[in-house]
């Protein structure tokens, strides 16, 4: 089977000024990876009719897939489609569907700003893709053995047309390859203590690894073309090397692995308080959804010297961080109380900035998790 | 004088499976614009040498300043400092000064681990930049009329030693433009119409106008070179024409903007309950920096039914949200209660996924701003 080649371009003058952080490439690389596609490079663009322009025919000369995202929008500085044009030798005409369908769009709201025409406008050999919750359709383009597709850049509606429309068609157009990708993730071990540990695994060819230090820890990603069982072997594999530094695989967040420890221990719901955090275990907790047999978090208290009372919970996890040191070590006291305990741990958090915080939140999760198995 | 052009390389294949959002190309695309620097582009690649060094080659063809994040580690997969010496045809070997500051850096954990060795090679153009808190050195490469800066992938080493030693060596390297961005932040007002409310100050040439959508609203950014009062002017002309729409300038947040609101009017402290939107309140609540003049956020609850106490505060800021429909719409109902009081108030959310339960976050925060003026 031939491989299938794949790009990602994200444009927007937004993300070379620091404005935005790209997530849409991380989603879309995350999704094809899923489908068994490897992403060989994304590209951010500024809103340049030209420079997109030359972007979008130097991917399609390399890659059988070209995804892009951004600039489909109703302003001035939205260009993806003229520069698609250019880059296609095509004309832009309306398309009277599409006029139709904006029109009845805006309804609800008054007449649609003339703005908005120009996102009705297709090449020929475009197909429009349904946008249910924004203005701006997308285009699905296959033409000279190579698929592109355009999606919009704010991140719902290009993950709506992506689920619905996009990964569809990607999955009739190709034949898929079978690729299999599996992570083990740590905490507690640095990344070169780690490699040492697993070293056996590292030298072989297949499946491939990656070691990435996170601030959840270091993972490890194995990755296999074919029998599945190979990277089932080598993630049981690592587990077993990694021991007590491991606390989960794949999909598995610390936040999730300490709450169904908790849970599996009757806790029904948790609470939180942390001091010289910013609020960061209230960031990695408030994002977790809530699922049977886990600890539901029930909300948290920042102690900066207030009078507050901390929230009723089956049990309160208490975090207290020291200002960091020049020498970017400070010191977490981790501890919980209520239905069980855990008595004061001292922990060395490393790092600066944002990423000590989290850490050191994610330290404390990392202690319930040891510690409630 | 001569424009200084530069782009920036992410290297990791963990950036191209959708596991690392690209975090560190928008945060050094920011520091860059701030130097009066435009980004032309940047690319992410994966931990493969021959990539990695025609990468490098071409961002130098084009590029007076390549900046290259990532793959600087000590494991297998780390190789970036090879794909540079591929990239220049210089020798890579042993420093033994860095192997020195290795090894110092290792005592206290026990004995170095032999993979870390590669981190204290060079090539003779590389100077090494040093890296107070973690093992990798970072490279400037003043060579052929172009510089390359090397960085950690690590977010804070990469932070701390763009700050200490990379921004440093370019202000003295280049003569740095007089670039002037400014930005008005709106919310509740959609892009195009807020584009139609506007259109006198975009058809300008100059200052240049960005217009963004995002989950806490639609951000303007103008963008001039020399003289500073442009942007200033459009600036005001912007928050003029904007009206009650407008929230703030730069760095103004919606949460800040909110908590300092508060603070005028006397209230200290701030706790939150929200229901039906995963915590999306308390995540961005829990970020902000406490500042004097601004009501402090003390904590907040999640009601999935619980029976825990909201925590005592001078207000409680409370909102529920109803499950999305299928158009992508729901409804939100944001009220206060305490010292000061907001009867409640529905608003519509549109959009899906994580993105609705922000904008629901940050409606209820505009929300409060706009009635404690």
């Amino acid at each position: 089977m031939e491989p299938i080649s794949c790009e990602l371009l994200s444009i927007g003058s937004e993300l070379l000024v620091g404005e935005t952080v790209d997530t849409n490439a991380a989603h879309l690389a995350g999704e094809l990876t899923l489908l068994g596609l490897l992403v060989s490079g994304v590209r951010q663009l500024p809103d340049d009719r030209a420079v997109i322009a030359a972007a979008l025919r130097d991917a399609r000369s390399r890659s059988t897939l070209v995804i892009a995202t951004g600039g489909l929008g109703p302003t001035h500085d939205d260009l993806t489609r003229e520069a698609t044009a250019d880059a296609l030798g095509e004309p832009l005409a309306e398309d009277a569907r599409l006029v139709a369908a904006l029109e009845r769009r805006f309804r609800a709201h008054g007449p649609m700003p003339s703005a908005n025409r120009k996102q009705a406008t297709r090449i020929p050999s475009a197909i429009a893709l349904d946008n249910p919750i924004g203005s701006a359709p997308g285009w699905w383009v296959d033409r000279d053995k190579s698929v592109l597709v355009l999606l919009p850049g704010v991140p719902a509606e290009m993950r709506r047309m992506w689920r619905e429309q996009a990964e569809p068609r990607i999955r009739g157009r190709f034949s898929l390859p079978d690729l299999h990708v599996r992570s083990v993730k740590t905490f507690g071990i640095g990344e070169s203590a780690l490699a040492e540990r697993l070293s056996a695994l590292l030298d072989a060819d297949d499946p491939r690894v990656g070691i990435y230090a996170r601030d959840d820890g270091v993972h490890v990603r194995f990755t296999t073309r074919g029998d599945r069982t190979r990277v089932d072997e080598a993630v049981a594999a690592a587990l077993a090397l990694a021991g007590d530094d491991a606390y989960g695989t794949d999909g598995e967040e610390l936040s999730t692995v300490a709450l169904s420890a908790l849970g599996r221990r009757g806790v029904k719901t948790l609470a939180s308080w942390e001091a010289g955090t910013q609020g960061a275990l209230l960031g990695v907790l408030a994002g977790v959804e809530p699922r049977d047999g886990m600890a539901r978090f029930v909300g948290g208290l920042l102690d900066e010297g207030g009078t507050a009372a901390v929230p009723h919970a089956d049990v309160v996890l208490q975090l207290s961080l020291s200002p960091a040191a020049r020498t970017g070590r400070s010191q977490l006291e981790v501890s919980m109380s209520g239905m069980l305990s855990l008595p004061p741990r001292r922990l060395r958090i490393h790092g600066a900035g944002p990423q000590r915080l989290r850490r050191a939140a994610f330290a404390a999760l990392d202690q319930v998790r040891r510690e409630m198995r």
